[in-house]
């Protein structure tokens, strides 16, 4: 008989065989042990600071004699989307989406064909693309994000988002996301938080795969939104169409105001890697006892990229780690997480 | 030694002596069934198709061999407030609320005192208050509920919702709860159901006292939402502030809107009562397999109220019960709930 392993990694034969030794209850109290050791829980960690901090935090919150102990309906933890829990380079990876959904509005609407910016799209010569100007991309967001029934967008997106790959990787950008901080969600979760993404990308958007890759339901994303209109189609079925009107832009000061309006609860514990996270630590630092802010550097040109203070460079574009952002953590003790030194591993598929 | 019946009914006593007949095992199976039993959670409720219609809709959801088994993560449930969980007339409460805080801004903003609606309101000619005009009505909303922090907000209406009382019954707001309906909500949780408030009341407001009255956390509360703003006191501390910009007005159709701006699912059940509600109801009708659509009829002139269709007289004006939504309800298969004839009990402390 081929012994079995179990989830755990415990033998099955050898559990069989061994009844004195491991009763029921002394199994239940080895695999409890091991649930709730951290080092078993973020394996793709380092050990130093980053990690220490995160289960620091997680014991004091959530051992009921700690003078920190905080009730589980208040555990409540943010994540930021882009360069936090996935890669956000070269190119966000919504924006890209809606770049190649233009040849499909353009056929729909063919008087946008000559159009700028549709124009520079489709020739798809990328350093035009490049050049487009804030407001340019906004009308190709109105025009390949709104217009439609909400069921049609979530169909289109979830069906791009299941066979679109990077260009450096050549893998689904689902495969992207950062396995320690898949590790650190499932630890939180594991601990009773309830894990929110905080994203100023589309919340539509990333609710099409936000359970399948983070294991977050979609009424636990808050993302920069637009009102929708309700209304019915010729046989008199209700039916949601996604308006170009901005109801939430999840950026900056609007991460909190959107986490008011769609949790409303503060957060206990934020992660983020750019100033447009900044109002959303300080917020979650804001309130009283345990607090863990936490910021991602991408400081490994090697196995991801190399941008931010990592840099030694002044950085002011919106969203990106700056100088200045670096210096509020420090000033602040937020947690800044080194990819470079904290994390043993990045990609599950490593 | 006097018997202690428990929670459920049962006679400690005689549990502990008929140790043979209830071992552990089978104590444990008599009390899973006890708690599986929809008559011993719906005690309030009397017999007829309103009370056949919860129980027929949970256990085709929820039973696994069922062809309208529904997954545990899809099992939400949404519920109209004012008029649907809790008492609405001859008022609605936060109605109340903002009239009676109307002192209270005129003490800080004295130039008020002189200027209309306020000195309608602050003579407390309820006559008169009668007459104000919808956009008088507004103005004092604004009012009372923006220009000041969350928390300060928060404060308030607690202290507020701790303290007032109805003109009729000289109670607590919170204990004109509707008995049957906490019923239905504990019933639909020990089921897997996740329970919302989808109101055109205040998201801020019902917020505040949502989870100690109905067991539902402010993150499972919709309603009409103004903006808030980011900023900073003069430590240097953030904090946000109410704004007059209304974001989402949770009433019609902004009710499926909303469902699709904070939760991102569609409902599985929904219950209202007005014409402010037939959206909610008709956009959780339209997704496929089972659905649980009600109405609460107000037909009860001696024990609560008596209005809408009840009276067999058309009543066009807003957030009531039609003669046009009732034959809506008729035709397409939404259950009415009568309050004279379904609920064996109305309140709590009755």
């Amino acid at each position: 008989m081929k012994a079995i392993a179990g989830p755990l990694g415990v033998n099955r034969r050898s559990l069989l065989s061994a009844p004195a030794l491991l009763s029921m209850p002394a199994l239940l109290r080895v695999t409890s042990a091991l649930a709730q050791d951290p080092n078993s829980q973020l394996p793709s960690w380092n050990d130093g600071p980053a990690k220490q901090a995160i289960i620091d935090f997680v014991g004091a919150t959530t051992e009921r004699a700690s003078a920190k102990f905080v009730p589980p309906e208040e555990r409540i933890a943010t994540f930021d989307q882009d360069g936090t829990l996935w890669v956000e380079h070269p190119m966000y990876t919504q924006v890209l989406y809606c770049l190649e959904r233009v040849p499909a509005v353009v056929a729909q609407k063919p008087e946008l064909k000559e159009r700028e910016p549709f124009k520079t799209v489709l020739s798809g010569n990328r350093e035009e693309m490049a050049k487009l100007s804030l407001h340019d991309l906004e009308e190709i967001l109105v025009a390949t994000l709104t217009g439609m029934p909400v069921q049609v967008f979530e169909g289109e997106a979830k069906k791009w988002i299941e066979t679109a790959k990077h260009p450096r990787w050549k893998r689904l950008y689902t495969e992207l996301v950062y396995q320690p901080m898949l590790e650190v969600l499932q630890y939180l979760r594991a601990n009773g938080y309830r894990t929110y993404i905080v994203t100023g990308g589309g919340q539509d958007f990333v609710r099409v795969y936000s359970q399948q890759v983070y294991g977050i339901p979609p009424e636990q994303v808050v993302g920069t939104a637009a009102g929708t209109k309700y209304g019915y189609d010729k046989d008199g079925k209700p039916f949601l169409t996604k308006e170009p009107k901005l109801l939430l832009n999840d950026n900056d000061a609007g991460k909190p105001e959107g986490i008011h309006l769609e949790i409303g609860r503060r957060p206990r514990a934020a992660f983020g890697n750019s100033t447009g996270d900044r109002q959303m630590l300080e917020y979650t630092g804001a309130g009283d006892g345990a607090r863990l802010m936490m910021l991602v550097l991408h400081d490994d040109a090697q196995r991801e990229y190399e941008y931010g203070p990592a840099r030694g460079l002044p950085d002011t574009k919106v969203g990106t780690f700056t100088q200045e952002l670096y210096a509020q953590a420090m000033k602040d003790c937020w947690t800044v997480i080194s990819m470079k030194n904290d994390w043993k591993r990045l990609f599950a598929f490593e």
